[in-house]
């Protein structure tokens, strides 16, 4: 008899595990292959970068709360910052769309809007893309085709003890604002004259629909002088991320709760919808922040921009990666990814 | 009160056209953006070439008749096809997989039994890929990086008046092989103890199920100090990717229906399943051979190479695509894409 494993028993992180298994890159122009935010590619001169994301619809978003121009937008920002994380310049990207034939031609126009700021925001060019009618659902994949100079290239696994452990933006708003429209969603269904209450809480739903790539932070990086050591983008949570870079790196690093970036909505939010704002910042996930490793002796560089937040350290403990709360203890920071 | 207008008034043609209305590309290491098998960046030394294109179930594939390693193997020979047709060496690849829970991890195995073994024959490394479990169905979308000489580089819009129009290997046999697969799903559905009836028939099943990108081709005029004056891999069929070409270039065309290359076993399909094998090769489409010309003076270098058939010749009357039958008389050639 077959055996039949389900891909449940094995989770997203099992099975990309299983498939990368025996994945060698073996051209000499493989800089680096799976593993990062993106792939790396010896052009000579410089380093290409290569990334692809996809977003597909009743996985990745819901259309009863998600504008299909912010959803447009978010498919390139998504892969963006994948390029942001290899402290890259995005170039060009291609996208890929299928779609049924519950969407009409005005929705695609809408979508393609989105792309298309997009673009312009980031100063790429769109270069290509297919196009197919899908059975069921709305489902995009971008790729993005970056540059970055070979002594600017930034990994995951290079993270050195003592480092200091920095991160963009603020964190845990993406997934509270998740939790808001969804909310608003059941009150919606239950009763289509409620009117949705989201008064004050732009930012967070901001968040969720329209994240942000971090390349502005990129290019101050690089007026400033300063390489980071090791960068990640916070995708699935800073948790989750923080222990790539760890494991990538051998490495452990201790989180200070009270330098946690942690907006005034956010902390709102938290308290509305009962989880607490610190787990939401640790393990929210989507919030497209960078999370990155700098020597100490680049402190004095970044120390007085306001986009950069120092929030711990590296330390040569491998794999031990902790919380040292505002009560002054001390709890290992777990993943709580997908499964 | 809103438009509507339905993505099938347009067709996918129509769609492509709209979304690509108005976008420009900006950057000046964009050197081609939409509009040809590949989009073209300037890398220093070189070109690199970026494409992108995806399979979806139940609208590219057919799962009762399509096996999952073949499925693999495919999704990487169209994409590197894209490749060769710009005269390009292929590098790396990235796979995004979206697959059901409906799929076994021994189905994803199978799948990317034949991805590795794509990625070895055509000599390309996996990099990267996003997995997600998709809500129905399964949807692999793959990106190629790859690599051209500047002066190697071969688009579609290029082709002259007097130049001779080349083809590789033979054409309609994918399109008569999914013909026989369908007819054989269809007496299985009706009768699951009838056998299936697919004797002798081997190569138009291949044909349809095991595409090669001919990556050979391209190294032998490489070999051979031949560069194509224009070039367009068929995928969507002759007459609909002979059209791109003329209409790109501002020229015409002369196909001599007697030099159209169909193999043995096309015309047993085509007369079992009464349809015409010149219909199948000018519109069947999936072969994913070259189509290119060439200066008349590089006929002396290509005339012995049994992969390639000169079948016809460009004219500088533009749009004018004619067929030259065998019974002398000419007769207009029309697409009969996909709507």
């Amino acid at each position: 008899m077959e055996t039949r494993t389900e891909i449940s028993s094995l989770g997203e992180f099992g099975l990309i595990k299983r498939i990368n298994e025996g994945v060698k890159a073996v051209l000499p122009d493989t800089i680096r292959g799976i593993g990062d935010d993106a792939a790396v590619i010896d052009n000579g001169d410089e380093y290409g970068l290569l990334t692809s994301d996809m977003l597909l619809e009743g996985v990745h978003f819901d259309l009863a709360f998600f504008p299909l121009k912010h959803l447009g937008y978010k498919a390139i920002a998504i892969n963006v910052s994948d390029i942001a994380a290899m402290n890259g310049i995005p170039r060009q990207v291609i996208v890929n769309l299928a779609i049924s034939n519950r969407f009409s031609v005005e929705a695609v126009d809408e979508l393609y809007e989105g792309i298309k700021i997009a673009c312009k925001d980031f100063n790429v060019d769109l270069v290509g893309g297919d196009t197919a009618t899908s059975r069921s659902g709305l489902m995009i994949s971008v790729s993005v085709f970056g540059r970055v100079s070979k002594d600017k290239v930034t990994y995951r696994n290079t993270a050195k003890a003592n480092d200091l452990l920095c991160v963009t933006g603020d964190l845990g708003g993406a997934y509270l604002g998740l939790q808001l429209l969804e909310r608003e969603k059941q009150v919606f269904l239950a009763n289509p004259e409620m009117q949705p209450e989201l008064d004050g809480k732009d930012y967070v739903i901001q968040r969720q629909l329209r994240p942000e790539a971090r390349m502005d932070v990129i290019y101050e990086l690089a007026e400033a002088g300063v390489i980071p050591t090791a960068m990640i983008d916070v995708s699935d949570g800073l948790a989750s991320d923080l222990l790539h870079i760890c494991a990538q790196s051998g490495v452990g690093a201790v989180v200070v709760e009270e330098r946690l970036p942690i907006d005034e909505q956010t902390y709102l939010a938290a308290s509305e919808l009962n989880i607490g704002p610190v787990t939401a910042a640790l393990n929210g996930g989507e919030d497209y922040e960078l999370l990155f490793t700098v020597s100490q002796t680049a402190y004095e560089l970044i120390k007085n921009n306001p986009k950069i937040s120092v929030i711990g350290y590296i330390t040569d403990k491998k794999d031990e990666i902790m919380l040292h709360t505002k009560a002054d203890s001390r709890v290992p920071i777990t993943a709580q990814g997908w499964s």
